[in-house]
């Protein structure tokens, strides 16, 4: 069992109209220039820019814009935040939006203290030595940058899609209100719900078998995404199943699942790469993927993590053979994800061909990870997805 | 479903050998008088206390100590280490023990900002305006004071046991290192694991059905403690057992699972009049009163929830009627505290007879939790005890 540090100091303000007065008091902790950051509009469209606007206006806040985040955000859109950082000498930034403004926020705040291409950070050609404090809304339960010190940017002259996770990126407060979900799309929320349940099984999934408390802890967490998915895009406005869906986002990925196990994440570098390449949303192309992934390691020695999912997740008879309950888990996952969530089952269909699949493995590399992953097996899992 | 604030900031080092190093690093951050709290002097059997010294001494931090903190804190005690904090100027305190050790710090933490008995912070007479920063170092695994915001001492003057909830008293850093519970004592194990357990209980139960996300999180926190008492209490030095013990016990009880829950927590009051009046250890207290609070709030309007526990966290067969499952869930609990846990299961046996369950009843008064308690029914759930 490994020795890890728990810190995930942001503070939550969780439900319905929580901002009046909480916004503003957060944000005048940091100081009084706001660069509000967000994405393609939606937020007016839902009536959360009026209301951010109305409560700041009641302060002494001075707030700046910066608005279309993709949703593969991208480092020119970084680069262009932290210029107007740098320039109005802003002093915390507020991300509206789902995870990729926030992604997009982290490394704007990051930015404002460095003199170069923010692109550097992911290259490992520059440190993150400060950032802006971060104060979030979030209107897309998927990604959980709303709480985690991470995030993702692409790269699209390069075809690079990379993450980087530093304790400066970490928000200071997030506001979580279910209702702010309610006009997410049913493409959307199924595609955020891949996501969450993606986080859940890349941490469970591991090559050390870590505190069972915290498997106990993933598999609730995995029986909530199962069990609510299917009720929000049914009925788009069912608050419990909103709520239920925010929150698991949050705690799939801050990093208290994750604790004592180094070896994990199998299936995000593949996907990182897919989206790179194609700018596939990111849940879709987790949905496409950990399914195969499932097949392509199971076998004798990893049996019975399968096993364990299957009867603690799926609820399959326990007295069943490890190798029936491991096969019909995987099966009923993709029932979860082809089915129940409506999930395109394969690249085929998106037009992906595999053209580029020995470029994305050679730049993926060997991963030891719950099994050890080198260029062939990546190719192969890649090739399964067809 | 009901609006909460999440904020939990404690950093915790979790596992063995973090001390050296982080220790003063963390200490240093908020200045260099150290208050080193402890209780009756078991840390230096363990060597925990000469790892301290020696962890100290390579640093520029100048140590103070207060040594005898009582199992069930005194006010007095509180009154003493505040004293030392106005006369030392102290900066901060290390607080290195359990529960009582933790929940005295506190007290004693905010009473350097208070010109008065302490005690006042109980009685309603005194807020808490300011208090040194807390780092701890914990060697049992029971009341989750490590990792929350709260503490309770007794009054041995007025009989009384109370306790107070300020963010002021949250602890900035804890250090969880299941070896220094190694020889914690079978009976002390014991007492504990029923206290994390009444800690979740208490939470699990409670008016309003709140997030599934977070009952989830509960009934695998609950099936860890189950889990891994009886080996605990077979193999002293288990670490698995051990760390699985100590992450929980700051998790049944940081906040995190309460969030939407306000009307919670039916046992511990009680368990408080009982250990103000008997000075019994409290997670004895508490194993005592659950199953039977258990009984005497089981009816047809809350079956649901017993049927639940039962099938989630004892794993009874869900095909039963669901007052077959209560029954045989409370049953189950039973058995675990009073079998597996070797704990007392009557209060007769302690000595304690119906002398002042009039009085302690009459204190606590009616209680708005799961279910709604006067003053008889607290005497009747008092006199199943005996």
């Amino acid at each position: 069992m490994k020795n890890f540090v728990y810190d995930i100091p942001t503070k939550v303000y969780f439900g319905e109209n929580q901002l009046t007065g909480n916004l503003s008091n957060e944000l005048k902790k940091y100081g009084s220039k706001v660069l509000l950051v967000y994405g393609g509009g939606s937020i007016k469209k839902i009536g959360l820019y009026e209301k951010i606007i109305a409560e700041l206006k009641n302060s002494d806040l001075k707030l700046f814009e910066l608005s279309g985040i993709e949703p593969n955000p991208r480092h020119t859109s970084v680069n262009e935040g932290a210029k107007i950082c740098k320039a109005e000498d802003i002093d915390v930034i507020l991300a509206v939006g789902g995870g990729s403004v926030i992604d997009a926020s982290k490394f704007i705040a990051a930015g404002k203290y460095y003199d170069g291409d923010t692109w550097d950070f992911f290259t490992g050609k520059a440190d993150i030595k400060a950032a802006l404090p971060i104060v979030n809304i979030l209107t897309l339960a998927a990604t959980g940058s709303e709480m985690d010190a991470g995030g993702v940017i692409t790269n699209l002259d390069t075809k690079e899609k990379l993450g980087r996770i530093d304790s400066h990126l970490q928000p200071k407060v997030a506001f979580l209100d279910p209702t702010n979900t309610y006009t997410v799309s049913r493409y959307q929320t199924a595609c955020g719900s891949a996501d969450i349940l993606s986080h859940i099984i890349e941490t469970y999934f591991a090559r050390e078998p870590g505190l069972f408390m915290l498997d106990t802890v993933m598999e609730g967490l995995m029986k909530t995404v199962i069990k609510y998915t299917p009720i929000a895009l049914s009925q788009s406005n069912n608050y419990e199943a909103r709520a239920n869906l925010m929150w698991t986002s949050s705690w799939a990925i801050n990093g208290f699942v994750r604790a004592d196990k180094p070896h994990a994440w199998s299936c995000h570098p593949l996907e990182h790469e897919l989206s790179a390449f194609y700018d596939i949303t990111h849940g879709l192309g987790l949905a496409i993927l950990t399914p195969r992934w499932m097949k392509y390691v199971l076998n004798e020695k990893t049996v019975d993590k399968f096993y364990q999912f299957g009867v603690n997740v799926f609820d399959i008879d326990k007295r069943e053979s490890k190798t029936n309950v491991a096969n019909q888990a995987i099966k009923l996952l993709e029932e979860f994800l082809y089915n129940d969530l409506g999930l395109t089952d394969n690249l085929t269909k998106l037009n992906i061909s595999d053209e580029y699949f020995d470029t994305m493995a050679e730049r993926i590399g060997t991963l030891n990870r719950f099994v050890d992953l080198n260029k062939n097996d990546i190719i192969n899992i890649y090739k399964m997805c067809l």
